[in-house]
């Protein structure tokens, strides 16, 4: 456990990943409101929203409006993640610094979420990079039901790694497993990192686990060893899961940070910052959030040396 | 990671741990009723209830009556907790299988919690041994405050250890790391446990993790990578802390058996009838309790090749 790595890259899923299992739709200066807060926090890697039909996520209809009214900050990357081609010119459109396109390792899942074979999510991606990359903006994708599915169960790791091949093949410069409906377990993440990481060393790997089973941060811990550097985590855990009604969704943005800070891995976030935007968050919303330091404190505040 | 325990001992403390968080007494018969279910789920391990003053802990002063009226399965051990040798007394006559004495390795938190200092708690300690071991029963010790304080900080490691010779020394045959306030995070887990091992090889350590900032899992990989194979749960996460209104309590029993079931660590739970157990409880206390398990299903179901 003495090598985990130094620092760790978080992003902030909250905003679009977030938002996206919200009954009910924020008002788009409310959503500005929470990046700004975000970024101020000292997350610099923040995705703002996503491409996709309006009709199919409708509180996500205002992405060009987000995109619009962003007053940015410097060194910060406001994404957006994307299903097709159409969203991909959307998101160039609307000025956003990365470009993530996104599909699932599993036929039932993907088509459930997208309406597309994997075969036709891999053309679109295709598709998608012609644009992104022609626009010379970052490309990045992610491969969810990589840990599990709840329609087909256990995914073989072989098929998550070719698809990786063919996604890195069309010029995607980062992947992310997404483990959307909380299944993945330690030891199969550790072993799905390193079998990426041996397969794959120039193309970095990033994690976005749900707690949906509680074993979120445990999740984290064992990509840690595995040498894997960046994660995706949504403020307060806002989120959940259309497969699980009653389940959290993301892990807490401030849980995992705090953790990392505890064990002494840089994030660069400030944390008593980062838990205002958390609070910020219920008060917009008007419900309670699942995060728990928010609720606990920082332990770092009572521990001598800890950062 | 490939030298995780094959086998865990999991000690449900649900009874006394969990009911003592809440506001209201479960009548002495349901609490006989959870006790009945968790020993069907194939718990082998029930911290049934605590030997403390009424008046402290007013839902627990059918204590007497809880082991009067246990249908004890057989294998099952039912055991109790006491601060004293006053509880000591009444759990030997009450017929408690295995009793543990609590102390906390803080003045602040022990005096808070027993208004006792350390030193004071230790002298009876040694009463309390005296007594248990008179009776030819299994003694044990949990110090709670081992991983930090909320009164004082950070805990120096070589005090907890010191603390551990001196139970170790009056006749403890497993000692237990409480982390009630939850400040415990992983990489601390890890090296406190080696400590302890490496210190005291033939007393078997146990680890009790609240899930106050959502690192109870987390910890348990870590402990587990260290060689620890025993921990405390609490069947639905039932439990909270009064230092952290809102925040949870004890790992949630079957997050943990699911997490480990699906690391193929062997527990001897029924995981499902224990997903029973605390659907019995939301229903016998009347409210939501925070296990994710019991609201996202198992995995392994899903998941060929799992346990």
């Amino acid at each position: 456990m003495s090598d985990l790595p130094r620092t760790v890259k978080v992003k902030e899923v909250g905003p679009r990943d977030g938002l996206q299992a919200e009954a009910a739709t924020l008002p788009t200066e409310d959503k500005l409101r929470l990046i700004g807060c975000l970024a101020d926090a000292g997350l610099k890697e923040i995705e703002a929203t996503s491409f996709v039909s309006p009709k199919a996520i409708p509180v996500l209809a205002d992405a060009a409006e987000v995109f619009a009214g962003l007053d940015r900050r410097p060194g910060v990357t406001y994404s957006a993640i994307v299903p097709n081609e159409k969203g991909a010119r959307r998101a160039v459109e609307a000025g956003a610094d990365e470009i993530q396109v996104f599909l699932a390792a599993t036929e039932g899942y993907n088509r459930s979420n997208v309406r597309m074979s994997v075969e036709e999510s891999l053309e679109q991606a295709a598709r998608v990079a012609e644009v992104v990359l022609g626009a010379e903006i970052p490309f990045v994708a992610v491969l969810s039901t990589a840990f599990g599915c709840p329609y087909e169960g256990a995914v073989a790791p072989e098929r998550v790694l070719e698809l990786c091949g063919r996604l890195i093949g069309i010029g995607v410069e980062e992947v992310t497993f997404g483990d959307t409906t909380g299944m993945a377990y330690p030891t199969q993440v550790g072993e799905l990192s390193r079998a990426y990481g041996e397969r794959y060393p120039d193309v970095p790997l990033r994690l976005h686990f749900h707690n949906t089973r509680g074993m979120g941060l445990a999740n984290v811990l064992a990509a840690l060893e595995a040498g894997v550097d960046r994660f995706d985590a949504s403020v307060g855990g806002l989120g959940g899961s259309p497969y699980a009604p009653g389940a959290t969704g993301n892990i807490p943005t401030e849980d995992l940070v705090h953790m990392l800070h505890e064990m002494g891995v840089e994030t660069g976030v400030d944390l008593e910052a980062l838990i205002s935007c958390a609070r910020l968050l219920e008060e917009l919303l008007g419900h309670e959030l699942p995060g728990q330091v928010m609720k606990a404190g920082i332990c770092g505040h009572l521990t001598a040396g800890a950062s």
